[in-house]
């Protein structure tokens, strides 16, 4: 019963990072960057691997040293043979002119080259680093992403729109001069790069802070002011439950907008935690809100107390967990399985009701209630399961469901 | 750096909820509801509890059988006796009416009855049904909220809301007529409860979907249509990451816009998981938007190539579990400490410049740089730590500073 995302996405040019385009009409592309050391190869191309497989569409490696660039053509090489397209993404900070012009075969196997104008060098070598970036990329014929950030805002900027601040009547506050001089540095940085020839359908920006507010308040200024393709993510997000939340509130708000062509979910792992999930939660952002789907969701009330046993939560778990898990081998076979929405109920108060509105629903008995669970297919009451078996009986009525709807659309085409 | 969140409260009339005020300009309300049985009173004591202490202001119970309603008052007095004053929320459906009547010291225990309007009686009993719940809040001077959910729409309205979309030269798309239908049970109840005496500053609203751009949709309608206050939440959000993405970004596009004046958030818990996840979630859906403070909160980077040690990770979790932990005993010694901002950041490129933008950060060494890990107070490079004992000592950091900045203020005054 979706209501349509009310979202008239933001006019931007279109810009390709390798075979994905960013902008322009494109669906919101998720991205995500390793952990690992870029110079172990092996390492490397695992994770990258890991993150493509979860839904990762564009892939950034750090190339922080000598032997992280020579490792990149490498890794690329290594995911060729392994039938792993994804574009990888190049990110420079203070070497970033001197890797590339010693390594030119890294600049070759990239897709992106990210640059930090804040992190090019200070006073005179700034615009001369900035210019071999450029030169590097029009040389390979590479798009860049300007990637700034508050944490490492270009000072030149920021002191130049401070000493401007000062001289008003009525200054700003100090955040606004902030966000004006991130703002600044990435549209001066787009205009320098233009200048050197590369064609401005070859430059993203992002204006990347930590903070909720003030990244709705800049990038809404952002928007306004070019029509450039805009990296969405935000920065130092945290950890744990605070990271996806921050996450998810600042890129909705954005989103809800058509604000941010890609985005990338930056959260810290927890110790052991995967890399894969900040795609997942970036899959999940753009999916809830309705802007792309990506795998099979499921509708699952919190629980209360007529629902004391914990049955119910392992049920929703174990569905939840066997349709991301299946939605590995499904992709190619039931094109839009993707949009299968699966409810996974407690009780009676709204377990008929919300079942009905799912593709395969099923509503537990509350506690005191009979020991049957009526599953819901399409809206219709079908089957009622009883037993030890309910979870792997339900699994199956949803394979079938699968099978029916989204399966053999070739023959019947 | 926080820029001001700029949202403009929608106006509401305030509804006192047992001491507990919502609307009207008040903060928004952090609510939750247990799932141990109701009947269980020492259960039930332990999970209000917990929840009363992890930050949730109001809670709710279900009361469900007879059982149920006999044990309300005794879980009231049990609470009082451990000076746990948080409100209690009675949850009704189908035999309130009749639970109330039979024990009315259970209506007494309550701060406010919970009626689902879809969940009252089918045909001639709804109304009377209904008018007995209000004649109960009446009698004990108890505010209500009429909780509409989509999972339990009343469907006499929905049909005469069907019945007259038909009847249009151009029928509106179903979503929007249950939107309609949803909303139209909500204020008719709410009108119905009027006239049944309850004045309208005893009354507040919600209207529950499960799915983010039909609650966007339907509480953008609801908000305009009237000054009741709004009890705002997606309902069965879901399990794992997906709950608390789907909460965290159908609640920001809402109370971005100044809708919500209390919150609830439904994830399913995984198994093992503790239910106060929801209360956690809701607190940083608000702080992280600007909204409210709580808690210290954590500004930390998902580390990259260039942080290849999981020292960073730990050290983020310990600090986030180090300050939420403390902000127990610290709520009542150090007022405003809600409002501390501490970084924890793995590498040089961002590390130094967001950690100067926290009260206190730490940046620590990336991979290949020297082990050494300065930290920032006030934005100046204070002590510089290193060797084994990093964690202890930034904590203990932490603790001078919390004493120092939120400590003594009232001999000070």
């Amino acid at each position: 019963m979706d209501a349509p995302a009310p979202i008239t996405p933001r006019l931007s040019r279109q810009v390709m990072v390798g075979s994905v385009a960013v902008g322009g009409g494109a669906p919101i592309v998720v991205q995500s960057m390793t952990n690992t050391d870029t110079a172990d190869v092996a390492a490397t191309v695992a994770q990258v691997k890991a993150l493509a497989e979860a839904g990762s569409e564009l892939v950034r490696v750090t190339v922080n040293t000598a032997e992280a660039a020579r490792a990149v053509p490498r890794i690329r090489e290594a995911l060729d043979r392994q039938q792993c397209p994804v574009p990888l993404v190049g990110d420079f900070h203070y070497n970033g002119h001197q890797l590339l012009a010693d390594e030119p075969a890294c600049a070759e196997a990239l897709a992106k080259l990210r640059i930090n104008p804040g992190n090019v060098g200070q006073g005179d070598k700034h615009d001369d680093r900035f210019a071999q970036l450029i030169a590097c990329a029009l040389r390979f014929d590479k798009p860049i992403r300007i990637g700034v950030n508050w944490g490492s805002l270009d000072q030149q900027v920021l002191a130049r729109l401070l000493d401007a601040n000062r001289a008003r009547t009525t200054p700003l506050p100090l955040a606004q001069v902030i966000h004006q001089a991130l703002v600044t540095s990435a549209l001066e940085s787009a205009a320098f790069a233009e200048a050197q020839g590369l064609p401005g359908d070859r430059i993203i920006l992002s204006c990347k802070v930590s903070e909720v507010q003030d990244l709705i308040a800049l990038y809404e200024m952002l928007a306004g002011c070019c029509d450039y393709p805009l990296h969405l993510g935000l920065t130092e997000a945290g950890i744990g439950s605070k990271g996806i939340v921050a996450s998810s509130v600042a890129l909705a708000v954005l989103l809800q907008q058509g604000i941010g062509d890609t985005i990338r979910v930056s959260i810290t792992p927890e110790p052991g935690e995967p890399r894969t999930r900040e795609v997942v939660v970036a899959q999940e952002i753009l999916q809830t809100m309705g802007l792309r789907a990506f795998t099979p969701m499921v509708t699952s009330c919190p629980g209360c107390g007529r629902t004391t046993s914990t049955f119910f939560q392992q049920l929703a778990t174990d569905v939840q967990h066997y349709l991301r898990t299946s939605m590995l081998g499904w992709r190619t076979v039931y094109p839009g399985v993707e949009n299968l929405r699966v409810a996974v109920m407690g009780c009676v108060v709204n377990g008929p009701g919300e079942s009905k509105m799912a593709h395969l629903g099923i509503s537990l008995p509350g506690t005191g209630e009979a020991p049957v669970a009526p599953v819901f297919i399409d809206g219709k009451k079908s089957v009622t399961l009883r037993g030890e078996r309910i979870t792997e009986e339900f699994k199956a009525l949803i394979e079938d469901y699968v099978r029916a709807a989204y399966g053999n659309k070739d023959k019947n085409a």
